[in-house]
């Protein structure tokens, strides 16, 4: 048994992270903490947990001494608010898995212009937190960047193109649609039930943060610099993430190429459901789960490979890939608590 | 290890089901049938389970045999067919659990003229099984009649009022509203998506077929013949049930006698979580899980009691319910399987 | 053509308002105000209006100036601030439609008990806005209460049964249940998207508002005393209100007595649509219109009626009602504005 | 007064044309049609329309007589049934408005190719009913190629950019997302609610039928041949169209060039409403009513334009249109009977 605390635990991100905990035969939750409601017991915020957690929201004033009580210590705060809590921890053994955006990128020049603040721990040792792609560096890692929800569903789609070189690196548009969920719980008027109900809207097109992520792996897989579109958009629905992209193919790549290098490379990949040629995920066939269906169609009218992707945004999007990342760190079966039939319909 | 079977895999009651006994360490799935789909692959039907079952569905014309290769069956069907599953299993050791009403009723006159059907198995050895009441009939029964979804809300939020006599007998009405998957899985207009969604209706009122099953256990419990009106209404989702029952209070009862019955019924239920008086369940809080959460208001101004209660139809209502009965009848420990998270937000 | 004002214009009701008086041909919308966006262009906070209204927010500071200028004055604000505003336009010409709480109560007593609020403007002549029932009061008042959303659904409902003494005065449960937008626009964490969504739920049980004055206009009818539960619930859907209505029948009251109290009632009604016994009213089927469609059915095992009732929440149970009250009292075609087709699905 | 019929009145847009002309002070409505529900009242099948519509459907076996009592017969059939109507009406003064397929295209081969299904009308002297680009055209015109619901949106989007020549011609990607009524009301398991409600997935991907429309009309309108990428996408709601349009902009062409074609293109058109520059549609801002909205984003960093575009399907991408065109046809004003605040919220 190792034990793990999780700092930020009153977001989406962190309740379904003790959801997901509770599973885990290896784990023991030490600290929650929520600076918005110390002293409260988790259940009352979230009652779905009664009975299952009673367990009372710490400080992260304290984070030091639960630092030292933890193996793991997992973050799910806005971002810039990681980079304090890993300098904290440097010298404690305790390993970090930030589920926000302060430990994912390797040049903090790229953080810092997207994200608007100062990057305060620019040699932290870290690594990038998609195990399909970093399995091995995130085995010792100190510091795991946590890949972001829309970045997983974008990367997964296209690393096989970008890797094999099958496409035209400056080509790339993802179309994304997600659920309110990655939103946050933090009320809105932009995200109050009667705005979002029965509508639909594009939001941040050429300027979401997720967007360098993705240029960061895409172009590190296939060594050359890549752009791309990305836009994100709200579904009126919880959960779930739909990534639609587009490149054009380079000259001479056929269809039957395309669906080669999708097995190649996930071929043993637990949590990636290839559906093959022309078929269509959806959302609800992973919800719930750390699944990321994938599926490719050609378009040969106008030479272009259309990726399609889904993965529950609070999962494998967040919560899930954490304890994935968690599994491998800690040497435990990859797909511990993570073993979980989609909930359908 | 024991070995069951899911005659009717295919409706979304077989389908949660598999999704639950998938993680039962003691239970392997030996047969599942489909009669519109047999030989096809359950993932063909159900994407979600993409390796997760890799299962081809029989028919159930070789029932005898599917019947002789398992220690428990469990009958997924419309009403009218588990009698004739349950007549050929007769002599098997096999035991049943029915998901449908061919089993849930004493009298079988009331089944008869609430669904318009000849019951064909009138000396069938069955019990109800609705584990927090009958938990010791379940234990060595060979058919058991897996309770309703709106009759398990109801029935629950019930027990103690009535078992205890503190309510009027024939003042009782049950407004209950459920996600839409309670209708099933075949297309109709009724719940053809554009129709439903941003929409509220009611429907069989004063003739929806729970209306006995409930009458039948209340009565059982108080020893007293009680009639009941139960209202079901849809609801535009997916999932979950709240049943919001009134009663009215006999002479001198206060709110603190019914503070009392419901901690003394269900203080050991793993699956009952009391909120307390004043409180408010919502069925999102027991999504995908086998939790029955209650709640009750006294109204002094009108002498009434209002019980609210939530479950998702689909775990308590059905699937989860049976596995709860597999687990008691069975000797398992009674949560195997069934100890989730409900799925939030 | 008249000129009419609207205070407090950007809630959901007065935003509506806005909707329907754009279609009114006799009016003219002199003024519109919000204290939280003054100087503000209304289509700015519902873009929904661009190049429709093109109309700044002016602030209720002068309301004196607003009221000289305005032939009638909608008052669109939380309850307990329409009583100054209407001691303010006392002594003007100006009429004022509230379609808040503050003067829908006869007896002021009843109001402050549940809405704890001091009243006052207790001697205000005022009439309460339900035209099927106050029609002839309302043509001449100078301060019309416009009935509450719940309170509409539920008076129609059972104004028949009542006022022709056909069920037990203290036997009636309405089981009502809303769509998001009648809870305002302001967000909050009950009424963020991802906590609504798939999502039921029950408020206010025993304790809401519109309570008393269901009572107080039923006990008008039938001349004797009435109480009753009422119980809101929290659908997720927008729009739309159904109210399922319980009452006992007095002993020989039989179903075709029933039958001929709503025609006999609502017969020449415009905005009443009675689909008969055993019918089912949807919230779908009077969507965005001025429409209450009514439904009964008879229990003849348990000796009670059930009235199923639907009406948008925001037309004719706040906006579309009140500028049906409007007509009335300007002497306009009653359904000026207001003869608008459902919109489905 | 003039005289029109509906041939195809069941269907969700044959219901909304209904709707639309309810509202028209020209129209009176002579005939409507249902093979499937011949001699059944409308309101049984769309009960939203009791006490508005009090109409026998007919059969369209009689339809030259029908032809010869309508000044417009409108056909809202399924493609491949609209051109037998149209050649039986061919020498009747009667003139046609299409909301299918099978009069939109110039060269029926590719209508053939796309629909597979042969063009039996390949003479007919039609025009595609797009009024913001053929207005003139459709004036005189015998048939009105009715535009079609994505197409609407996605061409509005990119017409003033491929008319001035500001893109790559094979650059754009049309990412097009839909509520649920474009499917039409025939009960499906894929529209079943169950399986859509809180779900989204891609259809038909590089095969959906509005693909050529787009093309045909961009390639007419920039006079050098242009091929897409067309996406479309379920979303789980009712109504509204967003599409988000991809073009990689020429050399040298600026934002500020963008920002000046949309307002010389579109400045005069009542039903276009441009939100300008970096702005957000969304389809609850045009929900029931026949805006299109337009806004655009200029991508810098990829040398990308993105135009963002909404309307609702069933008017603007439909009914609505249908009676745009009817009005242009007819001579009336153009926004008669379409000038509708939409619903909001």
């Amino acid at each position: 048994m190792i034990k793990v605390s999780v700092i930020g635990a009153t977001g989406y991100a962190g309740a379904e992270l003790l959801s997901i905990l509770h599973r885990h035969p290896e784990v023991e939750v030490a600290h929650i903490t929520s600076e918005s409601s110390t002293g409260k017991n988790i259940s009352e915020l979230y009652p779905h947990l009664r009975g299952i957690y009673d367990m009372t929201l710490e400080s992260l004033e304290d984070i030091e001494k639960i630092g030292a009580d933890s193996d793991f210590v997992f973050i799910a705060l806005p971002h810039g608010h990681a980079m304090d809590v890993g300098k904290k921890l440097e010298n404690l053994p305790a390993r970090i898995i930030d589920l926000g955006a302060d430990y994912r990128f390797n040049d903090t020049e790229i953080y810092e212009a997207w994200y608007n603040v100062e990057h305060t721990h620019k040699d932290a040792p870290r690594v990038y937190g998609l195990a399909e792609i970093y399995r091995d560096e995130i085995r010792k890692a100190k510091i795991i960047g946590n890949a972001g929800c829309f970045t997983t569903a974008s990367i997964l789609a296209l690393a096989p193109l970008a890797k094999h070189h099958l496409i035209e690196n400056n080509s790339i548009i993802v179309d994304a649609k997600s659920g309110v969920s990655g939103a946050g719980r933090s009320p809105k008027l932009g995200n109050h039930f009667p705005e979002l109900y029965d509508n639909f809207k594009a939001y941040n097109v050429a300027h979401h943060r997720h967007t360098p992520e993705i240029e960061q792996v895409l172009t590190d897989l296939g060594g050359e610099k890549i752009l791309i579109n990305f836009t994100p958009h709200l579904v009126p629905m919880s959960r779930g993430i739909l990534a639609t992209c587009y490149a054009n193919l380079k000259p001479e790549i056929s269809a039957e190429m395309i669906d080669a290098v999708f097995p190649k490379m996930y071929g043993n990949e637990k949590f990636i459901r290839l559906l093959g040629r022309n078929a269509y995920p959806e959302t609800k066939f992973v919800r719930g789960s750390n699944y990321c269906d994938i599926a490719w169609h050609v378009d040969e009218r106008t030479g272009r490979v259309i990726v399609l992707s889904a993965i529950d945004n609070l999962v494998k999007g967040a919560a899930g890939q954490a304890v994935q990342n968690l599994n491998i760190a800690a040497g435990f079966d990859e797909s511990t608590a993570l073993d979980v039939v989609p909930m359908y319909p």
